[in-house]
């Protein structure tokens, strides 16, 4: 049966970002003082902030940061932003990966304060020489990992 | 001819974010040490800092912030990372309105150090009543001011 | 007998901000992959950022922040670093008010990471007219619940 | 004569850290909208953010970061809070040794946004050894472009 995480094809199992179950991995970060800005509200900036913390613990869960000399890179990072999120208070991070490529992890992740989703959205990530910045494949046995940092 | 910033439709003309040309928009931020992270290089989420700037500065500059009670909130945000950026230096952000629908308008983005395109994106924000987070109309007079806020 | 957190006058008791048991009031913050800098460590800007969480909640806490048209502006701040935190991981944050001026609050405070006093320091704020920003005088009935937050 | 930047002893001669004409190095931020807060104005931590581009940028400007195994690593801040910034704007940092110790190096600093000083102060760098964290001597060769950066 095909599923969003199969690692050979894209996500074609639909899940909802806005349900908690949806993510098998969570990160909580304290909302700060300084996160908010003249708006009144937790800057908007910062949101991407959250989604950085659940991708970076998730990589460490999973044993694949840094390994050698190779790390994973940015490169994209799309955001829905559904609610204002407000201090004080913390906020949860989902993680989950849902689609590896020849040199990319793909990412579906989304934020909650108290009960609410109050964005959603993917960040892919590739496999890169630390010197060269040239992308790399993903090794075989890194694989299995990413796909379950709790194995 | 259709154009791409014709506020009726979608944009339907291609341009190149990569190119300096396709922006009449400008600002610039200093980068800052503390706009590094332990990879040695500026942090990711800060890009998200330089494309904020520009939008903020742009609809400063259409005179279309903080009308009576209305904002104009981030609905989305899309970034494609393509450089890596390094401390010190400059970053040059160019902003454009692609397109304005009833309530929203579309931005598309770009950062530049020196004269590499180091990312390009897209967001779209969402005018909405300051105390319901409603989402209202872009009013009229507004629309021409955020096509051209040099006019 | 004169007690450091004599409202009346100087802190006159010397107390070591390196023990955790020096401090009345806690906070706790959660590290970003953020707050590192291109050293590798947390940058040292983030240690204000964890003094101000504290102070922030202290205020709450004692239900005097926002009063009417007032409010309590930073006029001072000076940390001593004694060592460097790293990601991932806490910060706690211990605050103590040990003096109460006419128009201001000297507060105490210090960072643990774990075990650990990473950084101790003192913080000054003042009242003031939020229209002003002229310094008024701390109302008596705000005077307890500054030394006790938690009466 | 005496002089407050004689490497051989503290600082003995007085001068003004709201006159410009104090600092002997310029340093320059753009202030961003994520530098607000809920108060409406520019972040208090922010300004630690602006002297530590200004020291940054003279140890630079020195040639003496990062050399060989060994790091400035800050030992202590204080800085008095003269002004609100507000957004949009920059601010300009002076930058200025006042003493040079064994293993230390004292700066005074202040924040200007237009031609008003928003705060002063001063911070102490002390050079380390990268790996083992411990205080090491200023080299005798670095000493003098320490006091003058750009000689």
């Amino acid at each position: 049966m095909p599923d969003s995480r199969d690692p050979t094809g894209a996500a074609t199992v639909e899940f909802d970002p806005a349900r908690p179950a949806s993510f098998p991995f969570w990160t909580r970060d304290v909302l700060r003082w300084g996160d908010t800005d003249a708006l009144g509200h937790i800057n908007n900036v910062e949101f991407a902030r959250f989604f950085e913390s659940g991708r970076i613990a998730y990589l460490s869960a999973a044993g694949v940061r840094g390994i050698d000399a190779d790390d994973f890179l940015l490169a994209h990072l799309a955001i829905d932003f559904h609610a204002q999120m407000h201090y004080p208070g913390e906020v949860r991070t989902g993680t989950r990966v849902i689609r590896i490529g020849r040199s990319s992890v793909r990412f579906a992740q989304a934020l909650f304060q108290d009960d609410l989703c109050t964005a959603s959205g993917v960040a892919v990530v590739v496999m890169a020489g630390r010197d060269t910045g040239q992308a790399k494949p993903v090794p075989e046995d890194m694989r299995a990992r990413l796909l379950d940092p709790g194995a």
